[in-house]
């Protein structure tokens, strides 16, 4: 294996400089960043990857569900695979670095290691996933379920926000939707899954730690809850009315005081009113909520709750209310052997022998991949813990450490596993 | 003056048929109602509306705000007129009669006092006004004010939902913004405004009476309220979060409490989420307060005690607000005058000895008439008080006895006037 690494290419500024570029392709104006799922900038971004994976020595293809992909062969041609990923979509008015930087330093990491001509005792393979957050099409993970095998075919007739299915949003994406399984990868064709990815929370700035270890992700549940009043004039006398707004008001602030109570997540992020004018008496209002806990159980009971008040509020008010879940994923637990190899990474770079773990209360393309492969994160510092936002940030100098780290930790990962391959275990 | 009437022209089942005919003319499928200022919808309800007009012996013509105007002559040619109005636009997904009962009432009492040739101290006018409601541009009775001579030329840099100014909607109705001013009409040409409208409240209802008269209309005041947060991700512990929804959940419950609780009326019509997606803390609210009440100071009591309590709120959460006023109209009382003439109506033809006296919560085109002559309300009886929804519901016998009123109120208060007219009043 050969190939001679341009220094600056795995460089942190030259990853940084990746995710400005990256950044560019946004369906918003005013520089600010929403890039979802089978869409022209959802293609673009592919191409710059695939780009980038090819000069990084990996043979690149883009899958049945449009996530993007590239393998570097191990020491002999059809070793299972270490995939490294993240993904490339985003939510609407994003920062730059949740998800893409983990899809760059994956991308680094193989470029170093190809350039190295180090023979590893598996593939390497980097997918940049095409939707995780599920922006698009209210739905998250799409592209790491697919990957997964876990997509459920009745999610084709889900629709964006200008009506358009899923279905259909693969066939102008050049997909066809009936061949999405052949996205779905074998267990025994991979070794695990590595992720890097900003924190997203505060913990490692409090701690002045650059890196920690993921222990486990927060299982979320997300519900679309519709409230059902009466429309009406806003001169309406109060006990005439049956005010949905007034209603969901009600519920927001209830939901954050039982979430709060319970020591877990809960998040009203989407909210929208109908008829929505200045002088009409809202009739119906659409909400989201999405509820994030370390342990299942306590999740499914504190929703009990929240169910259980939201009855009696509508009640009170003579409203009428229904929820459909649109998300349910349990929570996670990091792979202990995986999470040693991160720890041995951060470790010898990071200079932190007991390396900080954290529990993700975010979401991540790892939690599909779960169900497919074992799985562990690298976490990096963020600023402020700020995340989905245009104030993202993430220092030049925890880019450079976390790069360096991601690689010995595959580097830790191919050191507990001999070059000499059980024939068995190669595919062809 | 002659003239023969189609008896059915003039009778309630012809003005119902005409407000379904009127309800075709809408922006929403399924039957819905949306139809807004300086659209086709509203072109093509003018010509309609013209053409009742004309067949009802009036001149017609279209004054420059977009107002449908029509004129009959009264003994001699060029008398002050009393002018009858309401208005043809409606909020969004609306009823079929609050606003077009009225002008169809208006048109029809024009319509038998012309066929019946008799001659009277006044000319008759009816107007159709544009814009009552304000949905387009988010600022109410501006067909309405530009009649009474207030239009602020500022308004003309309002946008509507899609960014066009109301500069640019006039010139694409084929008005010019710069002559607006040539629709305010001059105090000394105008006997006063008569308005029949539907109840929109329960009063009538309660009291098994088909009709009533207004003893003033509430004033009312309209802010837009932005809450300021900052967005974040779904999974931020809550004491890291600036949550912009759950704060304007709080305000929107507070000041329905405290409105309640000081027997006036607010709404919350319109809310709107920023960036409003599933897994983001909202980082910005935006939403409208509808504040209404009898008397003026009690009302901006209210106010006062409302902005209070949003500081404490916002203070207590981290968050700031800002407040722009989008409306402000005083509370009118009714003239003494107008309001005996429609009693006179009323108990000539509905029986009702002691007409009942109502305060309006709804706010009317006659609040902006007010400003140039004086005003008087009839309403009419409207099922279970329910107003701007598809359910909105007037019985034709009620709309039969409220025409017959109307046209009667119009008779008693030219009883009140000599034929023969000071030549000084007459303007050619």
């Amino acid at each position: 294996m050969t190939g001679s690494a341009d220094v600056y290419r795995t460089s942190a500024l030259s990853l940084l400089a990746r995710c400005d570029e990256l950044a560019a392709y946004s369906t918003l104006p005013h520089g600010l960043i929403r890039r979802v799922y089978l869409t022209e900038e959802h293609r673009a971004v592919n191409a710059l990857a695939a780009g980038w994976m090819a000069e990084a020595g990996m043979t690149t293809w883009q899958d049945a569900a449009g996530n993007q992909c590239g393998r570097l062969e191990g020491s002999v041609p059809g070793l299972p695979a270490l995939l490294l990923g993240s993904h490339l979509d985003t939510v609407p008015s994003a920062g730059r670095y949740d998800g893409i930087l983990g899809v760059l330093t994956a991308i680094a990491v193989v470029d170093r290691i190809h350039a190295a001509g180090v023979p590893l005792p598996f593939a390497l393979e980097v997918v940049a996933f095409g939707d995780e957050e599920g922006t698009r099409f209210g739905r998250a993970l799409l592209g790491s379920r697919a990957l997964a095998g876990t997509f459920d075919p009745t999610w084709l007739d889900l629709t964006d926000e200008n009506g358009v299915t899923l279905r259909e949003a693969y066939a102008a994406f050049g997909l066809d939707a009936a061949t999405i399984g052949d996205a779905a990868r074998r267990p025994h064709s991979l070794v695990g899954y590595l992720e890097a990815h900003i924190e997203q929370g505060p913990y490692l700035e409090e701690a002045s730690r650059p890196l920690g270890i993921v222990s486990s992700i927060a299982g979320a549940r997300r519900f679309a809850i519709t409230v059902n009043g009466h429309a009406g004039h806003s001169g309406t006398p109060f006990d005439r009315r049956r005010d949905a707004l007034a209603g969901a008001s009600e519920i927001v602030t209830m939901i954050e005081q039982t979430a709060r109570g319970a020591g877990l997540i809960a998040t009203v992020g989407h909210l929208e009113v109908f008829p929505n004018a200045v002088n009409v008496i809202p009739g119906r209002v659409e909400l989201s909520l999405d509820l994030r806990a370390e342990h299942d159980d306590e999740r499914d009971r504190v929703w009990s709750a929240i169910t259980d008040s939201i009855t009696s509020i509508c009640e009170t008010r003579g409203l009428t209310f229904d929820v459909h879940e649109t998300h349910n994923a349990p929570a996670v637990a990091c792979s202990p052997k995986l999470r040693e190899a991160i720890s041995a990474g951060i470790t010898a770079t990071a200079g932190d022998d007991e390396p900080m773990l954290l529990l993700s209360r975010a979401g991540h393309d790892g939690m599909a991949v779960a169900d497919l492969t074992e799985i562990a994160m690298l976490f990096i510092r963020c600023r402020g813990g700020v995340s989905h936002h245009p104030d993202e940030h993430v220092e030049a100098s925890d880019v450079a450490v976390a790069t360096d780290a991601f690689e010995l930790a595959v580097l830790a990962l191919a050191a507990r596993i001999p070059l000499a391959v059980d024939p068995a275990l190669v595919e062809q």
